[in-house]
């Protein structure tokens, strides 16, 4: 697995990925609750500024203890018992305002019961270390947040770049080592663009798989439950986790695997650095074995087209967030706001007009991508952009934000799924490479891109 | 079962239920083919004027004859197979234009497929007799079509009274008993209230049993894919092959069936004679050992304010018949557009937290309704009203749909499931009770009907 992570990796309480932690765990070299302390303690350091809305410093050490008791006793444990993780906060958790990255939402009512995921994290006996920052409301694919500040991605300690969002501090809170997973969500890209620009890895399931209750609404049509961790396995674990219904999957050799290339769209605007990443990426598959076919699919750019009338998101978020947005919209981050009231104005007959052409579309895309184990592309066409330059300019925002959206909405688009996977060489900043594949064919999926991260991970 | 069928008895080719048709036909009084022969001579009769748009007199002959040949070959038949039946005329059937009641889909594109339903029903063995007339787009509770003509209520046959719709020909095809059972719809009542007007058995299903595929849309939150037959047991039978997934049920006595009248709303404007009839039923219910509650349900009330911007369905109507009603809405019927056109303004915004306050409502009728096997209730206020008066005043219209869909239409926005059965005297015009459940409920609900048919059945 490589690693840009430029804090210095004995500050670093997680250096490996969730079976390794085990392994040291097992032989004695750290116990759960050492474990937890170094997390906790890693929080304060500078690098983690602006990571976390909320730390549960107390029960998650609770928790760290009594594991360590029930490992003393001899007690079987479930597999992810004890072991640290952080939710984003749009995430219930009983008696606490849950805040979605918002100011606005400061007066809503304390939620009385935990999302269904937090449970489940609870019930597989996780220590939830915190809550972790975002775009306000889910909204932009930056990880800007103008009113509660932007995690810097630890890619590159000296200029503050962005993470990528919406779930941004949930992917730093990884990358520096401080959580074996962050569970994230996924409406138009928000785990895969931070697992690509912070270097992770980013699994956005079918969307069905994991129920969003007691999640913040984003766009009910595409908001997805998933996590970012540091390797396929690790989110395969976590996805057992969130989904109750663990995926039966076997590592698969890249060797014959079919994977499809689209002309249109995909690999448009891309910075040097990703195509020649993407490039070399292609190669090596081939090299091994990999069936690689190009194809037009023109069909993405009916996307915009289909999606031109207000577009799912702004339509679905206005409607989730009208009461802010029409009365309190100066204290919104105001690029959210300016993007949900595209869906303002648009009536719900061409609403449902756009979601009976994306269901035609699906279908479509169904049957011309039938024949590939996954398309295969950029997660995202640039590299962590700087934050000055970003917050300086809307235009700048926007443009990004527009290239950073577009390959991983595409999936949204699709209710796909999709990993993303770090392409990059340790010189290099992140980049990642998504693997995408109609709804439900999550293990299929899960199956090659085991195969491709060993593949890739040749330096390892 | 008690019938007031106005059509000589002799000229009937179906008298009864299926279980009492097959066993005719098992004891060699009647075979397929004569069953066929004697329902397509009663398509031709003055009384089914209107009830038919369409009919497949070679192809229903065929199956019979084959199922004839296959009995005599000792071949062991599905239940249904060689039974007559009709589909509304909202159904595909491959290489036919689907009407919907409407002369404005007459330049649609022919099917190019069967619907699912109709799939089903010739691999059940089932032959159909034809195609049944509806109100226009099935957008009204009265079963008038202006354009294609309006089927007579076989209750009276010397005033034409309207059959209830919108599932008005179908209803109308087993009350003059040319078919076992007749495929409707039901998105506000269009199954129950044709049902309970023309004297027969409506079970409308937990939306979610019966796919729609290959059913022209009215309002995609309510369609509900149902049938109407002479006896709850028939319906379980239909429903069996349109679902696919048989409910397990036995039949219950009502003894100790915990029944709930609603206070509020479904009581309200009550006719004299169905108000008379709702109350004798009760109380020999009673007297037979129900358990029969009386609370006030306010929520009831509720949905009129829920529903209040635009409605579900006239915003899902508009959206799907949106082509039509901007362009060619003077050749549809006046009345339909009216009502389509409640839904044209309404923005997505409000679109969307319609439904998720219908949502909340749902959950919060669950709860109350959940100590209790069925919520009672007149399926109508009315008994069938003189179709003059209907056709002569848009005001006199409006009034009785109103009050026709009042009662069914509070179960399907309760996603619920419901039955109406005869409550009729044999020397009255027919009314029907109707007894309703929470979704996925169906197979409880079923045990409950089938003892309250037995018990109301005190006459057969």
């Amino acid at each position: 697995m490589k690693n840009n992570n430029p804090v210095p990796p004995h500050a670093l309480p997680i250096k490996d990925n969730i079976d390794h932690l085990l392994q040291r765990i097992q032989t004695g070299h750290l116990n759960y609750s050492g474990l937890i302390d170094a997390c906790l303690e890693g929080v304060k350091h500078s690098s983690a500024a602006h990571v976390f809305t909320k730390t549960y410093a107390e029960s998650a050490q609770a928790v760290a203890r009594e594991t360590d008791a029930l490992k003393k006793a001899g007690v079987a444990l479930p597999k992810l018992a004890g072991l640290p993780i952080t939710i984003k906060d749009l995430y219930d958790v009983s008696g606490e305002v849950t805040h979605s990255g918002s100011l606005v939402r400061r007066k809503s009512m304390p939620a009385t019961e935990d999302a269904m995921i937090v449970s489940r994290i609870r019930n597989a006996g996780m220590a939830i270390i915190g809550k972790t920052n975002m775009s306000e409301f889910a909204f932009s694919g930056v990880g800007i947040n103008p009113h509660l500040g932007t995690p810097q991605n630890p890619c590159d300690p000296v200029d503050h770049r962005v993470p990528g969002g919406s779930s941004s501090g949930a992917a730093v809170s990884v990358a520096l080592g401080l959580s074996v997973a962050a569970i994230g969500s996924d409406t138009g890209g928000s785990i895969r663009i931070p697992a690509a620009l912070c270097g992770l890895v980013g699994f956005k399931s079918t969307m069905a798989r994991v129920p969003t209750q007691g999640a913040v609404e984003l766009a009910r049509s595409l908001d997805t439950v998933c996590a970012m961790t540091r390797s396929v396995r690790d989110c395969l674990s976590i996805d057992a986790v969130l989904s109750g219904a663990p995926l039966d999957v076997k590592s698969r050799d890249v060797k014959g695997a079919r994977f499809v290339v689209a002309k249109t769209l995909m690999q448009d605007e891309l910075e040097p650095s990703v195509a020649k990443a993407f490039e070399r990426t292609l190669h090596l598959l081939s090299q091994q074995g990999a069936i690689i076919s190009e194809i037009d699919l023109k069909e993405l750019n009916e996307i915009a087209q289909i999606n031109a009338p207000g577009g799912i998101s702004p339509i679905e978020s206005y409607s989730a967030c009208k009461d802010f947005v029409d009365h309190e919209s100066k204290q919104m981050d105001h690029r959210v706001v300016q993007r949900m009231l595209m869906g303002k104005g648009v009536s719900a007959a061409d609403y449902l007009k756009l979601l009976d052409a994306r269901k035609a579309w699906i279908a479509r895309m169904k049957q011309i991508l039938e024949p590939f184990d996954a398309l295969i592309s950029p997660t995202v066409p640039l590299q962590a952009p700087k934050t000055q330059a970003l917050l300086d300019s809307d235009e700048e925002f926007f443009r990004v934000n527009r290239l950073l959206l577009r390959n991983t909405f595409a999936i949204n688009f699709l209710d796909g799924c999709a990993f993303s996977l770090p392409m990059h060489n340790p010189d290099e900043l992140p980049m990642g490479l998504m693997l995408s594949a109609c709804a439900g064919l999550d293990a299929r999926l899960s199956e090659v891109a085991l195969g491709v991260e060993t593949s890739l991970n040749f330096d390892h």
